[in-house]
């Protein structure tokens, strides 16, 4: 018998359901951003999470699909600290600043207690094909475009210097954040300022005026 | 009853392991390369190296031992390719240009299937405290060392502008190896040659003459 209370209740179950699904990612995220998404066991997150093995199993399936989801959250919980709020600035040039300085912030922070997962993942995957090196491989071209893009435009507004390379500036920024990342969880703080300073002084040195 | 053939029996014996710990650890290295020290199994190394799970304990002691030995051996290798070679070049700079370059080669030529096992293992262990990542400091504290050292030889001799800032200068160009690991792996050939470019741009422009 098909009672009114049913989508009631399909619909609370589907919000437990993702009330569930987004604190196992909390968790699954922190545990991978220091052991790897490949150190990141069922076992482990069941413990930390306080949940059953078998709820993770139902919840997202194999254990690819977990890696899959956590990088995907982890992602999110990057876009919502950084890349958004650095993209309401006013102008591109502002808008680079804000998202490499939201970059050291975010590792200094230790907002994820392993740092950037981005480049902790690159690292990790860069010499197994499969699907989750392929989806590291869209963040990291989504992340160079970003910055291009920006680059592109300061330019435009006469903001940068019109003879900048977009690309090269994009790949040395990039390449600054690979070595903090390290410096930053290795206890390198002279080394990770290093990098940011390289930074600052990189974007300082291609200003119009 | 000890005989006179006892000593040689005991060289010979000794004679096998080192080849045996030798023809190991070209496995190891390989397979810990690509899967990280901490996916290197005794399980997979015994396959690959056609060797008893036990006569790798014996020659390796616990999975740490046998994770430091290999630390140790790719580290080795890369000396003997790298390092050795471009210490043997006339001038602090002949010898600096050297050293990149070799990286680039070493890394392009797949001398190991991972590419540069010390940026491999900076980022498995940067927030993993123990004695790998105490082995891994130092060899990243040598790498930078020796970048410094030559840098400030080369202005010394006046090959490099009295001005240089080695201590930048020598983590730019480590940066850019960071990166270009990565790159090299995931098959992105514009970013490695990005990385290889910017390194030899950063060299041309602190020459003195």
């Amino acid at each position: 018998m098909i009672t009114t209370s049913e989508p009631d209740s399909r619909d609370g179950r589907r919000v437990r359901g993702d009330r569930a699904r987004a604190q196992i990612l909390t968790h699954s995220t922190a545990i991978a951003s220091v052991e790897g998404l490949d150190g990141l066991t069922i076992g482990r997150l069941a413990a930390e999470a306080n949940v059953g093995k078998g709820n993770i199993q139902v919840l997202f399936g194999d254990k690819e699909s977990l890696q899959l989801a956590t990088l995907r959250s982890a992602v999110d919980l990057y876009r919502v600290a950084v890349i958004d709020p650095a993209l309401t600035q006013p102008s591109p040039l502002l808008q680079l600043q804000a998202l490499v300085e939201g970059w050291f912030e975010f590792v200094e922070k230790r907002t994820l207690p392993g740092g950037c997962f981005i480049n902790a993942a690159s690292n990790e995957y860069r010499a197994r094909p499969g699907r989750i090196r392929d989806q590291v491989k869209e963040h990291r071209s989504e992340a160079r475009s970003r910055f291009r893009g920006l680059i592109v435009k300061a330019k435009k507004l006469g903001e940068l210097r019109p003879n900048v390379d977009e690309t090269c500036l994009a790949f040395e920024l990039l390449a600054y954040q690979s070595a903090a990342n390290v410096a930053a969880l290795m206890g390198d703080e002279e080394e990770f300022l290093l990098a940011r300073q390289a930074s600052q002084q990189r974007l300082a040195a291609v200003r119009a005026n």
